[in-house]
Parts: C-alpha cells; sequence; structure tokens
C-alpha cells in the first residue's frame, strides 16, 4: 500500500520494538537515514535497532557512534532505501513478507512492505528522514545532524549530480546554521582514499585507452590486479567515475575481469545513453550509468563493447 | 574607504562607463562574479565591459557567453574579487589609484580603492553580486545564473569546503529552483581533466613517496615531466589536493622543480599549521594550506622539508 509522511509517523508513533533495515552493500544514506531513524526514535521512548547483511563498514563508524544495539522480540520492521527484497541480502529470509514500512526514495520500489512511503523526488531518502524525525518532533541533534548530512551528500555527491534539489540544499544549510561541523564527513566520505587504492588509481589510468576519437575512454582491472592490491567492490566502484572525467570523453568505460567474465561499468555525458549500450549485452540502467556483464577476457569483451559504441557517438565529434 | 552593499549600489546606479576588472590568472569566481555584474548593470542600461591582465582562459569562455566587448572611454572602475592591487597584474600601471569600487571578500584586502565593499564571511564574491544585482534590481537571467552559480562553487569546491556557509547553499537553491541546469558547470569545472593532465596524474602518483609512519606524502614533478606533457598553471595546481586525500596523511606536499628551485605546496589535516611549516623556508599562506619555495633539486628540498613536517606530526599516530 502506498503511504504518505503522516502514515509514516503515525505506525512508528504507534508501534515499538522496532527493527531498521539497510540494505545490502550499505553506503552512507542507508546507513545514514537508519541511524538518524534510530535517534529519533529512542527520542520517542522507543526501543529499537539497525540492522544490514553486511554489517556496518568501518568507512560508515562515524555514524554508529551513540548506538548501542538491543535484543528484544521485535514487533515492527521498517527498510530504508531499499528498493526490493533482494536488497535485503543475506537478511531476505528473515524478513521477506514481515516488512511493516519502506521509506525509500527510488521510482522503481517494489512495494514490499504493508505501507510504502516513496518520494521519487527525494535526491536521497536521508531528506525524507529529515522531514519524518521533525514531524516526530525529534530535536535535530548533533549525531542526527551527522546522519543526514551524510545521507544527502552521498547520494548528491556532494550536491554534483543533477538528483541535487533545491530541498537537499537547504537541509544541508539548516544543519549547518545548527553547527554541524561538514569536515570530517567530507574527508571520510569523499577524501579517504587507502594508499593501495591510490596507487591502484595510478596504475589503472596509465594503461588508458582512447577510441573514437577520443569521445570513448577505457580502463580494465583484472583478478590478478585486484589481488595484488587487495581491493574491495567500494575501491572498484570509486574508480568508475575517473574515465568520463576526460576532456572530450561521451563514454567512459571501466572493465573488471574476474572469473571468466568481465563486469561492464558505462559512464556517459549526453547525448549517449548508456543504458541503450548495456542492453545489447543484456544489462541495464541508467540513461548515465549502466552496466552489463561480457564473457571472455578483457580484450575480447573490449572489442565487442567498442563495436557497439561507436555506433551510439553522435555523427559529428 | 569602506563601503557597504548600499553604498556600492548607489554608486553603480550613478555612474557610467563602467570596467569591470578580474584578478591576473583569473578563477571562477572572479570571472564569474565580474560577467554577472556586467550583465546586471547592462541591464540597468550602463555601458561597460570585462577586463583582465591574463584575458578569458577557454575554460571559463561559457561565462563570456552573451558578452560584447565596447570600446568607450571609462568614467567608472570596478575590481571584483583583488585583495591586492598586484592581482592586477599587467593592467596595474594602468589602474593603480583610478579603481572606484572594491567588492571583494578577502579580508587581507587592502582596500585600494576610493570605496571598498568587503565581506569577509563571503564564501564567494559571487554570492555579494548575488545580492547587489538583486540591490540593483536587475532580474537574474539565466545567464547570470550560470556566473554566480560557478563562482560559488569555484571557492567552495562545490560546496566541500569549510568556508561553504548556509547562504552559499541557498544561493544554489535558488538558482536551481529559477531553472539553472548545474550540470554543465560541474562538468566543465570539476570534470574536465584533459588526457594529458590524466596521463600526468597517472605517473606522478605513482612516484609517491611516505614518511612519519604514512602521515606525511609527498608528490613531485620536475621541469622535464611538465615539459613532456606541456602543462599548465592550472594542471600543477590541480595535483597539489590529491596526496592530502590519502587515508591517515595528515600532510599532503606536492614540489614541483623549475629553474633550479623548487615551489612546495602544503596542504595539511588537522592539527597541522601548513603556514607554520612553510614559514620556516620564508614562505607563509593559510592554516591548511600554504607553500614556499626551497632551492635545489626536489631530492635536497624533500629531506629538509620532511625533517621539518616530522616536527609538526603529533605525537601519537
Amino acid at each position: 500500500m502506498k503511504a504518505t509522511m503522516a502514515d509514516a509517523a503515525r505506525l512508528l508513533r504507534e508501534r515499538d520494538f522496532i527493527t531498521i533495515l539497510c540494505h545490502r552493500k550499505p553506503d552512507g544514506d542507508t546507513l545514514g537515514s537508519g541511524f538518524a531513524l534510530y535517534h529519533a526514535l529512542r527520542q520517542r521512548g522507543k526501543t529499537c535497532r539497525v540492522r544490514c547483511a553486511d554489517g556496518f563498514p568501518a568507512l560508515y563508524g562515524f555514524l554508529a557512534d551513540g548506538y548501542a544495539p538491543e535484543e528484544f522480540e521485535e514487533q515492527t520492521v521498517v527498510a530504508v532505501d531499499i528498493a526490493s527484497l533482494s536488497l535485503l541480502g543475506a537478511l531476505r529470509e528473515e524478513y521477506e513478507g514481515r516488512v511493516d514500512l519502506t521509506v525509500d526514495h527510488h521510482r522503481s520500489n517494489e512495494c514490499f512492505a504493508k505501507e510504502n512511503w516513496v518520494d521519487g523526488d527525494a535526491a536521497a531518502v536521508a531528506e525524507m528522514i529529515w522531514d519524518l524525525a521533525r514531524e516526530l518532533e525529534a530535536e535535530i541533534t548533533p549525531q542526527i545532524a551527522i546522519c543526514i548530512y551524510t545521507g544527502i551528500v552521498t547520494d548528491t555527491g556532494c550536491f554534483r549530480y543533477s538528483n541535487t534539489t533545491p530541498n537537499s540544499l537547504r537541509i544541508a544549510a539548516r544543519l549547518i546554521e545548527e553547527g554541524l561541523d561538514t569536515q570530517p564527513i567530507i574527508r571520510a566520505m569523499f577524501e579517504s582514499k587507502s594508499p593501495r587504492r591510490m596507487a591502484f588509481e595510478s596504475q589503472v589510468l596509465s594503461g588508458i585507452r582512447y577510441y573514437g576519437g577520443g569521445r570513448c575512454a577505457v580502463i580494465s582491472t583484472d583478478q590478478a590486479l585486484q589481488e595484488e592490491f587487495q581491493l574491495d567492490d567500494y575501491d572498484l566502484e570509486g574508480i568508475s567515475a575517473l574515465p568520463r572525467q576526460i576532456v572530450g570523453v561521451l563514454v567512459g568505460v571501466t572493465i573488471r575481469q574476474a572469473d571468466g567474465e568481465c563486469r561492464v561499468s558505462l559512464r556517459t555525458n549526453p547525448p549517449v545513453d548508456a543504458s541503450a549500450i548495456c542492453a545489447v549485452f543484456g544489462g541495464g540502467g541508467h540513461l548515465r550509468a549502466a552496466g552489463c556483464t561480457i564473457p571472455g577476457t578483457v580484450e575480447e569483451a573490449e572489442r565487442v563493447l567498442v563495436a557497439e559504441i561507436e555506433r551510439h557517438l553522435p555523427g559529428d565529434p
């Protein structure tokens, strides 16, 4: 059932013993939203906890400051920033059919909960939690401010992405006005590359290939390189944004070879449709960011992919 | 003489045939402010033009859209984002003693104009021009919006730096609300590295050195490398931010060797004072960003510099 913010607030006021679920491979928005909601509900005297199939990565440890998990028999389940049941990861079996409330901003949300508050215009779920916390008459404490700001900057790329709205900026303005020190958050989220990651980035960039008169740039890694640098998914996702940042590049391609296949990430600038290219290989995504999987070596995947990309480049460079 | 926004607006209302001066080695704030003011004054029926000792770099060409320079006998001179006469560059001789109005946000402004409106709390001069344009009852046209947004994102690092204020964010919110498409500006300002620059960055990062248990990171370039990659000052300044982005690094050092000496750029994280370190070598700057010049080779400069830096690292890593 579709729900509004008022419905969500009513449900949370009435209920207690609440588990807040964050999505697998958690990011700053799902965790920031989860912990902000946790603190707001605790102010209302509720017993609650935050759960995520993949735990809380060290990078986001500051979001869990002041969090003391409790054991209790849960009576209410809230999913934040979770568009589909598959994003519950290992918790799916435990919670399928048992989610009472969804708070999410993905238009594709599958509405798997009993009540589903989905606002596709919100750049981050944290913006919805800001509204909800105020509706619940929670005080925006310093820790709640940290959590909400982190959620917003995560999903807007620190106000760079096109999803950034006047509301995103105005909430940030309010948080700074109330005394939030944004700098530790900015450093943690955007200026904290590991020395390994820095060395890896340098090596990957040194092997960049250009096609289509410089309008397509390809970088790649293979399993040996990933193992040499002991990189995790977060590191690998971070490099996908690099090729598109080069002047003149309309299609930035990142190929990650592992287990006999290549995972391809595409980022495009107008007018190239990333999802249309990936669809040819059975993948999909958004207009400016999409992905697909192609069997074979990096060289093989690159050859078929570049041939397809060149068909999508505009006639006059 | 110190002036207020009202003084600035009065002066501009009364006067005509106005030259707007931008600082040498222009950036997005001086040019964005200059061109925004130009368009606002044109709406008031004034004859005006924008001048800069170093011209208008191609990177900022979009700020000059709709600008048609006119020849006229100037009666009024306005300096935007210019803290001292030396920043007039080659135009200094022509304009020294002839500047009627300063609009600036540097607390260090030397107040060399007849009337000086200096607001040290403004993150960007473009924020002051926003207020001034409205005071002059100018319509915020799409081109003025582009100029003001560019000025703000330039000086706040797209809302990342600690100088970002609620006012910076709220002006951006208003501009987006009025229909500004921020994406071409973001791409031009933050996601437009040349292929040369990308290759250079990769090579410089591959030679990074760590000291003080990973708390100091040093990168360097010499004249041969700069010539090989045909880099300009903009490219070289861009790499200075990289070492400090590494986890655990408190002092990021960039050494640029040329003509028998080394230009050193220091960026620090709390608690290290960058200007205190550079002062030892006759340089200076701010708490978190400072510079100095050390004679000799990269190796020689690095040795004395690192010895000094290690004295400034906190006792317990």
